[in-house]
């Protein structure tokens, strides 16, 4: 049994520097495939589409899709054009997100947001673009005896839809500057970090044709691995510094953002935060040994500067 | 034989009025089903996505669609997942054209634009959701034994994506003040109008199960109706007046835009225009007297204010 009773081996023994390093090269390679070329007519939006799509992005949801799929028997390869899907939309988000009518990003990982260098109206389209990509791509991944293409498309729509990553934004674009309850920030996280991450490693079992019981522990570990990385995420905010953050700490105390430690303390948010991790691994429990990247990928992003 | 070669009962004698109408009533109330309610949380995202999709618009893709199940065999009532799906495709399409950062566009029909209304982040968020709710409702329509929910979702991601849809806005972005040629002009309109036409109808047949001959059929008749469309549409600019257009006469000129009577003159232009109108007729040849509809949406779009 591991230290955490989660069954799982624990990350420790595992590279996972290594895996991201293999399953990002396979994804970029991937990518690099399914977009058109940046000088395909019209060149600016091609141009502007793969800007974004290779600036530098930790491709995390794709991972998780590719050691979902492995977790649940199937192969990294035959994830693939699930796990660029869901990065298209992953990017076409970001786009959208950064715009000067939305969060108004000009740099993004240190270098400057689509519209900064293709200005507003091709990033607009350069966002629209992947979606739409998206949509092309994920189709481009097998059906299975259990989840059909239509099925897989489902899956994609609702996530990317309305309901969940753009409510997500709307929810948090409304928010801005206001008291929010701890419940109305939760249904931000929820849409706009968990839907994603959940559809990642559905998409994965999916591929891999899992079973209905595997399909909802994966829904359940998306869920709470979304939650829990923003929490901490919030926690880190106000107790690193700048260096320790690589980016700018404090940031959502001057914005006046509403984050779980000014609602509700930092002590209770790092009990939160505990619990949701937790549950994050926990969930992980019915893959026995075969989660042991997911489970790394979880350490990963769950255990940072702690 | 019909008066103009075509194999096809002339348009006279079909009510397209009362066609349209029906046609219309049915897509409208699908749309209501298929669409979350304007009160569903966020309620701005929803209402803004219903303001746009419900705005008066003619439904004349949807109309198309049903029109070309019809003409292959099929029913309509089937076929209207598809006609939906595209009619969401084009009502995004307008809400981003219509944003400052592109077109600048304060009012359509008569009404506020999305983004005077919701705002912009809002408006470019709206346009969003009904791009991706698209993908979820065309997955609801049937797969047929020729086309699979994959060449269904397939043939709508491209005819919206950057090397068709976007990549008309693009060019028509990129062109804007510019002398362009006349190669140019119909590489915009190719993809600005006539790709989402013949998507429709492509959709409508493939909803029917129809033939490879029919398929090939509907998408030249797609791709002629749209080019024609445009070409009147030029030629109408300069020598109807504004009363008779109901919209300012005159725009092109005044805008300094490229148009068929600018690049080739009027005369060249009325020659062009009753070419591929001929054309777009012609292609229905193959459906005999099933195209009816088909037929008299086209001289309802063709035949305007000669």
């Amino acid at each position: 049994m591991s230290p955490d009773g989660s069954g799982v081996r624990p990350a420790e023994e595992f590279d996972i520097s290594e895996y991201l390093k293999h399953s990002t090269d396979a994804v970029n390679a991937a990518l690099d495939r399914f977009l058109p070329r940046a000088k395909t007519r019209p060149a600016t939006i091609h141009s502007a589409m793969r800007y974004s799509l290779f600036a530098g992005g930790k491709r995390l949801r794709p991972a998780l899709c590719l050691a979902a799929a492995e977790a649940c028997g199937g192969s990294r390869e035959a994830a693939l054009p699930f796990a660029c899907a869901v990065e298209c939309i992953h990017t076409y988000s970001l786009i959208h997100d950064d715009l000067p009518a939305m969060d108004n990003d000009d740099f993004r990982r240190g270098k400057p947001t689509n519209h900064k260098v293709y200005g507003e109206g091709i990033a607009i389209l350069a966002g629209d673009g992947l979606l739409t990509q998206a949509f092309e791509i994920v189709v481009q991944g097998k059906a299975t005896s259990r989840y059909s293409h239509q099925t897989i498309v489902l899956e994609l729509a609702r996530a990317a839809g309305s309901l969940q990553l753009i409510a997500g934004q709307v929810a948090d674009l409304e928010g801005e500057g206001k008291p929010l309850s701890q419940r109305e920030l939760r249904f931000i996280h929820e849409r706009k970090t968990s839907a994603l991450l959940c559809c990642s490693v559905r998409l994965g079992g999916m591929n891999a044709n899992c079973t209905p019981a595997q399909l909802n522990a994966l829904s359940d570990f998306g869920y709470y691995v979304g939650l829990a990385f923003q929490v901490i995420d919030d926690i880190l905010d106000v107790t690193q510094t700048s260096e320790q953050l690589g980016k700018t700490a404090g940031k959502d105390v001057t914005a006046q953002k509403a984050t779980y430690p000014s609602i509700v303390g930092l002590e209770k948010s790092r009990k939160i935060a505990k619990q949701l991790t937790d549950k994050a691994f926990r969930s992980l429990q019915p893959f026995k040994g075969k989660a042991v990247a997911l489970d790394a990928l979880a350490r990963y992003l769950l255990e940072r500067n702690k």
